[in-house]
């Protein structure tokens, strides 16, 4: 009964160490030591290497240490066993944290603030919008898409959510498939995209998308908040859609390339706001009771909880 | 039956339009117009030239334009009218939108971020506390404050409040009188202030009161939100502590002197965030349909709403 710590980009032997505080009766390996293959029923991933997990003939259960699974499913090798995500309610309320500001950061016009008070100047043109006359749309209504867009509603805002399947979510609009999209795009002002990526989403968020958005809101054009995967959007698209005035302006926390190059041009844009893919952060010794929650309510013959469907990707 | 606008700082003309359209079967004249002084029996005033107001023998009633009443009582020639202050939905969520990204800004490093994104840098130390590790401390728990209290805990901040007399708010601790401030200040990590200015509240934001805030929480010192009224403030005191490292940041919307003076030290702080007074600028026709319908209702023989207790200063 080993469980296999397999990340990359993090410390695996630090996640092994606490995964053995918490299943002392476990042998615990970190991707590289010795181990035997047929002993390890139980991993845990986060961007491991392709190939990694295969050849495992007893694995009952793969562990994602986030809420996005697209680094499991990229892998082509990865054997057949239930994948888990995370649903933490610190990684979700961490996760509204982020939208609220940065949807609060648009509405009241904080980079112009903070540009201004660079200059010492005091504005005399100080009237806002409030946040009821601003339509935030939230794409994704997952379990992050839903704490975020509950949140904005209470903040004040005017919200409506769409997601792929239909989704009834209390006290929000809600839209769904192909068939909403259009109206759901030309009622948004702030385009919150909290969706997981996978084949049907990658590269959604480009020229066709922008054009598509309200261009009669409060705020002098639409706003783009990306914290859901760098491979939803097309960064061309969204940089020529901000030259062209059909974004007013974005915060993205994800990119197609991280850490971002120091020659991308989001940098030095005064009309996006960059943030280092920390936008819900995952608390590690939160995660790991989950998992080892798991571990034990499984092997005491209770269902996995959060188990991902591998056609949908998520 | 007349209704007299006597503002100082905003369009009196453009005010008294508003009225007139409202209650077109008054007379309404602005401050600066012959009229007969007899015939006043409202007032509408928002920082009135001291003793604009005064021989107006039969004054019914005197409407702030704003929240705040300090401006009026500060006239030691007003008439002794009921003064009544907006209480208005709109003032409210506005002030609540502010008193939230603030408090976000400051959880989630923004203002680090938005200095890091100008030298191109993506940090490697990208984990940061989540809300519900930090404690916030809402000083003045009347309309405003209770709705910005509510909104910080639904956000997940721990949240208490204080204010002069004992108030209940559900779901948040409350701390009353002097009795009661040394422990609202010493579980505070971050002081949001909503009290209004009185005899009893001037300077209060001094450095005795920055020395018993919490200095154990995490987000590496306290942090001061003041978006009640400058007078509040010592500012000397502010600049000290931030100095002194008692402070750890502080946004400030009101000052002692506004606009805030081009050679103010707060402009060019890293660690302070500058607004020039609009947390909760009153929507014009909001705020004059109410006092309109204040005045049908009382002339209904209807009570006045939201009359000042003058003895309390609020």
């Amino acid at each position: 009964m080993t469980l296999l710590v397999a990340l990359s980009g993090w410390d695996c032997e630090v996640w092994a160490e606490r995964f053995r505080s918490l299943l002392p009766d476990r042998d615990v390996v970190a991707l590289g030591e010795p181990f035997d293959r047929r002993e390890v029923h139980y991993a845990v991933s986060w961007k491991h290497p392709p190939g990694a997990l295969a050849g495992l003939p007893n694995l009952a259960a793969i562990f994602s240490l986030g809420a996005g699974v697209d680094h499991l499913l990229n892998d082509d090798r990865l054997p057949d066993a239930p994948i888990v995500r995370i649903v933490d309610p610190d990684l979700t309320g961490r996760m509204s944290e982020y939208v609220v500001l940065h949807a609060l950061m648009h509405l009241r016009q904080q980079p112009r603030y903070i540009a201004q008070q660079r200059k010492a100047l005091w504005d005399d043109d100080r009237f806002q919008p409030s946040a009821r006359e601003v339509r935030v749309g939230v794409m994704g209504l997952g379990e992050l898409g839903r704490d975020a867009a509950r949140k904005l509603a209470i903040m004040g805002f005017d919200v409506a959510g769409w997601s792929r399947r239909p989704r009834q979510v209390d006290g929000i609009a809600s839209y769904s498939g192909a068939d909403g999209l259009d109206a759901f795009l030309a009622r948004t002002d702030i385009l919150v995209v909290l969706l997981p990526l996978t084949d049907a989403t990658r590269g959604i968020l480009n020229e066709d998308l922008f054009s598509r958005l309200a261009q009669d809101g409060r705020l002098g054009g639409p706003v783009l908040i990306n914290a859901g995967r760098g491979g939803l959007q097309n960064e061309a698209d969204i940089l020529r859609a901000l030259d062209e005035g059909k974004l007013k302006a974005a915060s993205l926390d994800v990119f197609v390339e991280e850490p971002l190059p120091p020659d991308s041009p989001f940098w030095a844009r005064e009309d996006v706001i960059v943030t280092p893919h920390n936008a819900a952060m995952s608390a590690p010794d939160a995660i790991a009771g989950q998992i080892a929650q798991q571990i034990r309510n499984f092997e005491a013959g209770e269902p996995l909880l959060n188990v991902v469907d591998r056609a949908l990707g998520y």
